[in-house]
């Protein structure tokens, strides 16, 4: 048995949906009215979407756009760390980090109930499409994929792309973590919206629906909404269960926050259930670690 | 470009989901004759249910059942290589092999369209849950995750266990796999039925469904239908394509042989617009080897 707290008693997940202005500041204090009202509610932690403080700063290559980058500790890891504080709660924010010249992530903060920064998770897995040139701007990070022990449980942080990869869920899943949060930042092209957007929007939900049934834990995902210059931000944020059955999920296209009641205590009961983790054949997954293991084509 | 002819042209794929007999002699004529049914209709690879000769055995402790097991090649495997070579297509049966004396495993063969045997495959992952009490039958598989080239296309074959585990879909599509076979024998406990049974079939979907997406091909689950003992097995058969839309279903309980056109070169083109396997941050997932990375707890 754990003697862990976390396990002992249900917590509640708040998640913030919201469309981002052009204006840094509008932004910021929307997200910390919505914490409040979160915390009001009862949340205990708090996930925000995507560079939540900016429009998705990736739809063109822009060297202009580094300037919206900020350290961290900086000032809106601050305007964070002192809601944490003030409110006793847990809060997962993402933000475009400024490490040093030249040298920038896509990063995501952990704070917990006291204020003090647990940790941070900078996006392993980068994408570089049209409209999301990632890649042009963030440097790929370089600190793994972790769990972070908060007050009210162990928080596995990835960063939107990285939910396409069961690696990177499964690496989480086995440092501890309880919950796994993926902030954010996924729309359509409204040209291919009529004929893709339903399957882009259901394989998306799908990924983070199999990362919790593989792995015995709870997903929560807080996506964008509204309109960006050629992207639609699809929103249905959501929380699934570690079976994998959908315990709340946000419309594509109202900003909401959501506030879920997560018992953790179902991890312990899902993973004897379904004993997954008991059977992992890691003898065999060598090539994992390998980038093609067939003939070239 | 791909110079593989299994890229230039769709291929059907037939899928015979049944009920099993008492009688081994029936299930196999059944089995030949559905074989036959697909192939009039133009399957091109056939996929059987695990087991498909047998009831599922593992439903209790019975050191008389493993008489049912056959070495391979060995009776029922030289069948199939008969349908194989005379119907000109590519077979992928699930044998109880009998591999010497205490060693057996649960092992799927895959047939070329000329009869020959491309290959096997031992099932890696072994469950052992009430009702399925395979780690008493089935020694653990020491052949790897691979991929078979065939006439018609590369095929990765798991055994349903193994569907539950995005390592093994990795390392299958890694190793060229442009179509994963999972032979299967899956369904519900009829007291948990009721509470859970659509949950169970729903996660099953959506770890199937979550391979294909991740991996940018195709996934097809042939699996049993009908009650023995305490095990109503669920059928929902099913062929999924590389963004994860379903292309076909079978039904819940009744017998079917599906046959389902896929076009291979919808790999490419998943994989170029979904560019996971670009973008696998393979230097940091040696963690992927250990059982556990976090505290014990």
């Amino acid at each position: 048995m754990s003697s862990d707290s976390s396990t002992l008693s249900p917590v509640a997940i708040g998640l913030v949906q919201m469309v981002c202005d052009e204006s840094k500041q509008r932004n910021l204090d929307q997200t910390l009215q919505r914490i409040a009202d979160a915390a009001a509610q009862g949340a205990q932690i708090i996930c925000l979407q995507e560079l939540f403080a900016l429009q998705y700063p990736c739809q063109s290559e822009d060297h202009q756009k580094f300037q919206l980058a900020e350290p961290i500790p900086g000032p809106t890891s601050n305007l964070l760390a002192q809601a944490a504080q003030q409110l006793g709660v847990v809060i997962v924010g993402s933000l475009f980090e400024r490490r040093a010249a030249g040298i920038y992530h896509n990063t995501a903060v952990v704070f917990d109930a006291d204020g003090s920064q647990v940790g941070m998770y900078r996006k392993m897995h980068i994408p570089d499409d049209p409209y999301y040139y990632e890649k042009f701007y963030f440097t790929p990070g370089d600190l793994g994929f972790q769990s972070f022990a908060t007050r009210f449980g162990r928080l596995g942080v990835g960063v939107c792309w990285d939910q396409w990869f069961p690696e990177a869920a499964r690496l989480m899943a086995l440092a501890g973590a309880e919950v796994l949060i993926y902030p954010t930042a996924i729309g359509w092209l409204p040209e291919e919206k009529q004929d893709y957007g339903a399957s882009q929007q259901a394989a998306w939900e799908t990924m983070l629906r199999s990362h919790a049934i593989a792995n015995g834990l709870f997903v929560v995902a807080p996506n964008r909404v509204g309109c960006e210059d050629a992207l639609e931000f699809w929103g249905t944020s959501l929380v699934v269960d570690p079976y994998g059955n959908m315990l709340a999920q946000a419309s594509s296209q109202a900003e909401e926050t959501l506030v879920v009641e997560c018992d953790l205590g179902a991890v312990d009961g899902a993973r004897t259930h379904w004993p997954f983790l008991r059977d992992r054949r890691i003898e065999a997954y060598a090539g994992l670690t390998e980038r093609w293991l067939g003939d070239d084509q």
